[in-house]
């Protein structure tokens, strides 16, 4: 896409210095970028980067100094260049039209310019909302509801009867909709427990490449707007998610744990069946919450057990001291 | 499905106290179900959701007394409904019929009643019992064996030569058979090890969605009947999984470990190498076990590297308290 | 393959003691060796299962004396072994000739001996080197370049552009090129941060089984030629990993990391963004190695947050210890 300097200034929108008339054709690293690429810099430490680049237009914090660059100046540099990027960089369509290998069922209901690849499988009485992009070999099954402006990228499997809402983008290999993990156990062997619900996804949600995200077992999985969920992720049948929620690769989420809104999950964190991690708290990598554990609104906790993370930090200084502690308290077993 | 109600309770088979002609047409939660839902009631503390459902049957525990209900009475209610809802609720099939677009190789050998999925691939001597379902895009590599009654979700990979029972679900994005991970490093460059081995699964095996069992090198992995493995599990080459064992998502089992039967592993369990967990040990959330360590039947483990449960919990607890008793001995020093 | 066992001591090359003429058909482990199979013994001590073998020839270190069998000697035995598998097993092709439900565009260019197998879908502007195989159901996105000699397995995801090497091998699941997890946050809803960047996979490289290696996002992702990637690991935006750096199973490396070349990381090992794993430094199974933090050339660490090996074992065998030194100190001040 090419557009002047005043174009994306305006659509961002933020305030332009300099030459409004300046082409930009894409975005770029600072280091990367030619002439007519869009770049950013967020603090005034790094202006030298963007001084040194050949771009000629720059995103920047405010009060950033940069004699010679065109700038659009934005008090969230970084959101203001994700927002341009989205405008400059076209997207290379997943699939345009309707490929003559897709299997189609006849009673599918397929919105006005849907593109669907080849080898992809829509069942019966399944719904796919305008504008929505459905890669190669993808399946969406029986009776799913997809979405306006979806990009389901290639191999992803929908299970029959999953919800799916608009500006969802689902990366290869993720399957939503698998029966969850319960079982009854008869003291020899395990039972299958019914795995009857549905998963329902929320509006501008991304989900992973080779994520799963299981059905519900009497209830429903839920995925709220704006959650964003990294790739190998697993999420338990019957779990709550709440709004724009942060979920980071390998992490897994046991059936029937509720997260809140903007909760941050950093990678591989654990958490265990009936656990809450209530509005914007904060799970650190690899952390491991227990079964039925409620980490409180606001706390960051690390570890496993998980802890609130100072008092974690804090014995985990002292276990490194441990050698240490152990003399200390032989020499005093010597004195006394 | 339409059942009275004495006709599910001869097929689990419970006993029935009151109205046995009543019709069931499913199973639900209680807070979901409507008249005809068969909901059920494990405990004594639970008897009120199920008094507020609208469902008029319920499966209970012994002892739980629920006036105007009919009830089908059971030890293990959790079961027992578990059996009801295999009855009751009619799984979509995966497949039916063999479809156009399969291509099934001249030497396969398709057994009576098998479903076959869009754009699946069946190669050559190849053989799948009657009543099998294979998924769309699902992949059954040339000589593989599958079992009656099985259920292959869509984009199941299995590799050539692999052996699956009867009555085994796997999941979609599952692979089955992928080469090991072995290399034998010359001091500059890794070899790859020979991983000719198969895997070979028993009866009533579930595999979760992208779980990953690899090949054995010159051994084969075996997975025995009854087990159940979550979304995201590996399997590495060589190992052994006894009866009825249960594995949660996204634990990893390296290669040549052995596992009896009835062992429990929790979600993001790690074991290295040549481990062994001997029958009914249980391995908890997040575990790390040493290569070549043993863990004893019936015992469990937490933490890495694994200890008995309860003395890593009191070494948690003391741990948490680090900063406390760094302080005492501070003060001791001081006195002393 | 049929070869004297004189070929074989050729072809690798290592020294042969006794039959030279003696003929081999394959490999295998002592126990299930036929006479014609190679073995291999690397330790003296194993010795005996080599002379209890069926088979004639055995591939030995220095120094161990195996009377009646034909030897190879090497230095390296299970070097020597793996690149005798290489040559005596014959992998079963993945694909041989362009299979008609392959869906080839137009422009891509195809080289001499390429096997493509059924439902394979290859982009516009792909390249794919001669003598490489390429199975089911696989995707190789437009403008994607894969060299000589790789083995695709079936249900691989290659987005738009990636670049793959020579004599690359990659299993099934396995998705390159999805987006990166990269958000602007802008106090409320993230904003997806461009996921502009290819991936750039070296030669010799193979991957595991549903692993996920993310796409750069303004710079690139690097594999060198020589690592090894096992299954369910995934690998973010912007990593650049060095040669002949080894991952084992769900491992994950976080947004902009650098590891050096012959890294050795662990199973289940959570590396969190921009950090720096030096040449030849080792994380142990899941070890965590915090955002930033460099692991210097050579060391060895374990657990989270990382520390050197010896530092944590001996800190852990005092956690261990912890109710103990309770004991003590409370002793102490019951005394002073």
């Amino acid at each position: 896409m090419r557009l002047t300097a005043r174009e994306v200034a305006e659509k961002i929108p933020v305030k332009l210095e300099g030459d409004a008339s300046l082409e930009l054709v894409g975005v770029a690293a600072p280091e990367r970028a030619g002439a007519k690429h869009l770049i950013y810099v967020e603090a005034a430490k790094h202006a030298g980067r963007a001084l040194q680049s050949a771009a000629l237009c720059v995103i920047a914090g405010e009060g950033i100094s940069l004699p010679g660059k065109t700038v659009l100046r934005s008090t969230q540099p970084k959101v203001a260049f994700a927002k341009a990027a989205g405008i400059l960089l076209e997207a290379r369509p997943i699939a345009s039209g309707i490929h003559s290998t897709a299997i189609v069922a006849p009673m599918a209901r397929i919105g006005e310019g849907v593109g669907i690849g080849p080898y992809v499988v829509i069942g019966e009485d399944a719904h796919v909302g305008r504008g929505t992009q459905i890669g190669t070999h993808s399946v969406i099954g029986a009776g799913c509801w997809v979405g306006e402006n979806c990009k389901i990228h290639a191999r992803v499997t929908l299970y029959a009867g999953m919800r799916i809402g608009n500006d969802v983008e689902i990366h290869s290999g993720a399957v939503i909709g698998a029966d969850g993990f319960g079982y009854a156990f008869d003291g020899n062997a395990y039972w299958k427990f019914p795995q009857a619900g549905i998963v329902e996804i929320g509006d501008q949600v991304e989900i992973g490449a080779n994520a799963t995200i299981d059905r519900g077992s009497l209830e429903d999985t839920r995925i709220g707007n704006g959650v964003k969920i990294d790739n190998l992720v697993h999420v338990g049948h019957n779990v709550q998610i709440g709004e724009h929620t942060v979920i980071a690769a390998q992490t897994g989420i046991s059936g029937s744990s509720q997260l809140g809104h903007h909760v941050v999950c950093g990678g591989q964190v654990g958490i265990a069946d009936h656990c809450t991690l209530e509005d914007q708290s904060i799970a650190g990598a690899q952390a491991g919450i227990p079964t039925g554990k409620t980490i409180r609104s606001g706390q960051t906790v690390w570890g496993t057990p998980a802890r609130p993370l100072d008092k974690f930090k804090e014995a985990y200084a002292w276990f490194a001291r441990l050698p240490e502690l152990g003399e200390r308290i032989k020499k005093l077993e010597e004195k006394c």
